[in-house]
């Protein structure tokens, strides 16, 4: 993937995992790696020491002040999403912004109606997406491989909350928001399965569990643990997704499996450069090859076949992506002249929001028992 | 094993796949097969000659009334199984009864009334019990390993009637009954589920479908192709499953995935002699080894370990148990001297009302939209 | 698999765990199980009573004196083979001897040319032949799926001696022969190796060693626990083939992996429902499914796609063709005339005499460290 | 990883794939990408433009005389590897150099002596060093978990020879040495088991195939397109080896499985985030985990438990520890004081001349077909 010719100034706010990750996809992507705000000045700086980044800022503020900054990286806890990313947008950067887009539905429709306003790029990482072999499911689901898809078997299973006394941000309703596991790696597993099936989840029926209501420092904690339910696609499927922080064993265990009246495809983000392909006679287990892909997923191969590609991988894609669009929007707001085109499958604002309608109906479902439909 | 002092004489009715299976299990045991009815004289004798049963009888009345019998195996459609097992029970004999035990909460729950009243063995083949890993799961589960069982990830997919030409008499609700997939094969996930967790569903919300409603010789099929649900249990544990029959390259995938709050455990029934017990640290994935597991899995290892074991292996040890079971109510019937213990694990005309009435649930649920409580 | 008409009268010599096995498939081919003779009487009583034999014999010659017998079952330690099985094709009975047929290839030569002058049914149980994914394999190599064979991987581990103390009468070669691990069960993997590929060894370079010189009650052992050898095959093709009674968590390890010009093909005993097919482009993973097997492969299949075979399936078939061979021999011999062919696939005394003979081979380059040419 | 306080200059030789993915680890390790040489001027002027380098020179003589580069990647086909690493050396710069080191081990030989002289900074990417599990493979096997390792299994298998039009510089020995398959992938898997097991080949007897005499371009050709060989390591153990260049269906499949007296371990580079360890009981098949790695693995982990790594990960680490160790070289040049440690399990000239002697002896062997020591 050849970097926009001027490269990009990119900002940062917050100091932690995901600001290690997007940064160094940034880096990749030959992006100026501008500056740092974060919690504190001390942390910020210490991110800036540790990550290469060029100066660190006081405040937020001070960071969006910059004119010297092009692009935003959201990599804040999720209830403050919402603020930053409106804020960016506001002082005329395009955005990155993690997710979930924002923690409630009124917030992120609000964000995907400014982004459209000015025109900026506005990307949210549902990096899954950026593994060759989602790109190679989706194009074989969309040249009609698969057939009419009839059920779908999705998880998404961790363990790093399965111990009583593990803590983090995310068990806090104020900084987290409502939902947790659904809202965390629920959302990955719906934007997975939308995003490969270019159908959309219709009603659901959810059920959810929180098993630990006391953890080290968190208590009487309200957000869920586990989510257990069925979903409708509008085009007629139906599935059931299992979504879990404290399943033994599974480390990052996102598993999607898609039937349809003519093949099955399944994708385990564990081993991302396979893919099962169900068939009466002839099932097929292949391996990422680029020669042999479709084009948008070859395009996403960086190395040979049998040289393994992993999540980093797929974060560099995404940025390097998001900031491809940027430029262009860059270029178009200069020129105004329209690149009218952004890269293929680049999840954007509404994609975040999409996400959040589905976290929304899920939490609405387990309060009532009954079935609820998702608006799109 | 070893197989009774005196041999019993087993006879059968059906002459189709289960009967070839039945017969070879009871050969094993060392019974005496001793003869065969089906729904014609000469597709009976057919059978008898293959399959190297000593007789065939001309009806199935002929052959209930013969005293030269002592067991029964019920091999036939599902809408016959509860006529047949009665008459069977009725007529003094043992009987193994195919599953669905009946179609029907009434007859099923008659029919176990009935055995009971009169103390004969009344058996139904839920037969992936009788894998030695199923029983080492369900060991390390009420061993406590597991911990709480949290959350239960199920699916049983195969690819039979993937083909809208495809058809059998299960598609007809005449012969098969009212339900399709959950019937014949949901039936068998929700027994090893309530099997390895001695823990039972309380709820569940069901949505059903049949993707076609005409196949070859059958038209305005009302049975379901398949099933997605999400079911509670009254341990707490919270989960999906998914049944298909029209899932291409799913031959026969029966998996369950149990976490618990220390463990998670998973069997999948295509590589039946393999456990995976994840961990936060040390998952590990264990082969079938004599030497090392529970007793009751150890007593059903007839092979050492990494000599494979399969579906025939638990069908002979199902009829195996159920032999000895027999043999034992025969005995105390003639000595009025009771054993007072059956083998571990044997799956009686309970188990099959047990399933039959989670399938009604199912069918109750896929029609209202709504949860719907199971009785136990 | 029918059996044959008049049921043969099988007879076994040795009473432990191959006994159980040989006993267990001729009862399933319809057999009479008419006695057994082991190292004393009380051993061959209690079998008889344990295995459901009609009676025991007080000696070896006993049993071989019984007219009331045809088939004698050589289950007994290596050293005792070609004894037995030459004394049992005198007494004019058929023999399936258990492997190595012989410790020395003047005896396994002697045996071949005993068994063709008789006319009599001698089979060695090369039993990993009746696996029906092996007979697939088999049939796509013939039918030129492979193409040119170049290269095999080759590998047959288990543990159970890999702990000090563990000890049995095969470490002593007085019983078990001047090989170990490769008579025990390389000889398994050479058979395999030659049946699928229906080529030769012709020359092989073997190093030996023996980790433990003393066990429990072996002492100064000089059998091998491993071997590691090159081969070239007739056909040009050349691999490396890795045996080993000491490998920790391989408990019967037998993978044989060929790569032709076109295609490679990898069997791995421990799935054995399974068959890898490896392509430039398009590399399968296919599970057993009668409906799409080469004919040799769907007559050994005995249950559906999905419902796992095991290792007595595999020996229940090579013995019902053992017996259906015998039948034939008996049937020839009484009418004098030939049925003429054998059923497919059968290993006789002639490919026990080759097993001895690679053993040979291997054992000669081991001690000689140079290239040896192996006689066909 | 944090890179060295000042940034490297980095220079490229060649304009090809490695150049692509050295300059991509250069990057991540945050270096200046000062410039690239290739056959042409052309063809490095294109480079430098989409891999976004600073420059480029019209000859590798331009590139190394001057002053603004630090270090020298070498990225060209084998036979010019020796050449140009020791001008670079000469040059007074640090030189990653690609594997084959030389195409005789006079050439490395003289190229280790050289680098030791200048005290700079030379490494050979064995870059499958460089995945976490194998750091925890060799800290466990160092730990003596394994105990004293008895076999290996080792095997190297691709395919994009496996047709015959397939073609390559690396298949003229004029371009890539008298040896092909061994030198091109032989030599990454000797690195690995010697690495991994700290022990080394003392003894082999290799035997080779050219399949395809003539390819597209290439005609008469001389190298191999596979090797088996049997080894004796020092410490006891023996094991066998097969590489192939056409194997259908194995795109980069490098498998090493270790067995000890205690314990077995397997890594399979095409899964690079796993390892089985097998055990006589409890054997266990681990996901990279941080949390629970040996320090050298955890220093290897840049993202968490079931995030995937990959193929251009190790690359990255590979480089940033060359850096690291190169900062320190010039450091002690330039402070006369020695840092006195370098990266752990850095792979410098003399690891790259180890694997250029294995090459000849197996080459040897492979002629005279008797078993060759290999000096160390
Ligand atoms: N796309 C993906 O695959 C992933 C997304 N995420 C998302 O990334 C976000 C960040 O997650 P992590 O990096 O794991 O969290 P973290 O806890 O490691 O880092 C959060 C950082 O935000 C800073 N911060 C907190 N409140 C702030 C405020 N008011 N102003 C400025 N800085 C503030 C903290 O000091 C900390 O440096 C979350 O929203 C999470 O959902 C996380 C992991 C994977
Ligand atoms: N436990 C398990 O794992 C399995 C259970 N089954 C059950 O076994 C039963 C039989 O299934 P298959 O053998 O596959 O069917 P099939 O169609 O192969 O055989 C059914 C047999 O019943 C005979 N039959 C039909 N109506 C009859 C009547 N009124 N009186 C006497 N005989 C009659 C037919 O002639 C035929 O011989 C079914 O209830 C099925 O659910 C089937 C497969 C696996
Ligand atoms: N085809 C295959 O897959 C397998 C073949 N085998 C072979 O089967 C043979 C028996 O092995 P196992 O059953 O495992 O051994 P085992 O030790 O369990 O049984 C051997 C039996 O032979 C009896 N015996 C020993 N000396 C005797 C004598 N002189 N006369 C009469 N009986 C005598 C013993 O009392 C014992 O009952 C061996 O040759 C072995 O290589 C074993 C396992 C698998
Ligand atoms: N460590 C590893 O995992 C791998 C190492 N390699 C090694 O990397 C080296 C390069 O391989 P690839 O990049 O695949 O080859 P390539 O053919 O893609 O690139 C070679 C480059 O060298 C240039 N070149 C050729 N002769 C030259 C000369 N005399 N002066 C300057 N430039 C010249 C060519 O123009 C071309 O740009 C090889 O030695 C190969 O063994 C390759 C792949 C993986």
């Amino acid at each position: 993937a050849t970097g926009p010719a001027v490269a990009l100034r990119a900002g940062f706010i917050g100091a932690g995992f995901m600001t290690t990750v997007h940064s160094r996809a940034a880096r990749a992507a030959r992006a100026e790696l501008a500056g740092v705000a974060s919690s504190s000045s001390g942390s910020a700086e210490r991110a800036a020491l540790e990550l290469g980044l060029a100066r660190s800022y006081s405040s937020v503020d001070a960071l969006l002040a910059d004119d010297a900054i092009d692009i935003i990286h959201v990599c804040t806890p999720n209830t403050t999403h919402a603020r930053f990313a409106l804020a960016a947008l506001d002082a005329g950067k395009h955005v990155v912004c993690e997710k979930p887009l924002a923690t409630s539905v009124v917030d992120a429709a609000a964000l995907v109606r400014r982004a459209e306003a000015t025109g900026l790029t506005a990307t949210v990482p549902f990096v899954y997406r950026f593994h060759p072999m989602v790109r190679e499911a989706r194009a074989r689901v969309q040249a009609g491989e698969t057939g009419r898809v009839l059920t779908i078997n999705g998880g998404y299973l961790q363990d790093w909350l399965a111990e009583p006394h593990a803590d983090d941000w995310r068990v806090d309703a104020d900084l987290g928001g409502p939902s947790r596991a659904f809202a965390d790696i629920g959302s990955h597993l719906v934007d997975l399965l939308e995003f490969i099936t270019a159908d959309r989840i219709v009603r659901l029926n959810a059920t959810t569990r929180t098993v630990y209501g006391n953890r080290s420092n968190n208590h009487d904690i309200a957000t869920e643990d586990l989510v257990a339910l069925v979903v409708e696609m509008r085009g007629g499927a139906v599935g059931t997704l299992l979504i879990s922080q404290v399943a033994p064993g599974r480390k990052n265990s996102l598993v999607l499996e898609i039937a349809g009246t003519e093949q099955s495809i399944r994708f385990d983000q564990e081993r991302p450069d396979e893919l099962w392909l169900g068939r009466r006679v002839g099932s097929q287990h292949i391996l990422r090859d680029p020669a042999e892909l479709a084009p948008d997923a070859a395009r996403l191969s960086t190395v040979p076949s049998g040289h393994p590609m992993g999540y980093q991988d797929a974060f560099n894609a995404f940025v390097a992506d998001s900031y491809a669009d940027a430029a262009a929007n860059s270029l178009a707001a200069s020129t105004g002249v329209e690149s009218g085109c952004s890269p293929e499958g680049l999840p954007t604002f509404a994609d975040g929001l999409r996400a959040v309608r589905v976290t929304a109906a899920v939490l609405e479902s387990a309060a009532s028992g009954a079935w609820v439909e998702v608006l799109s």
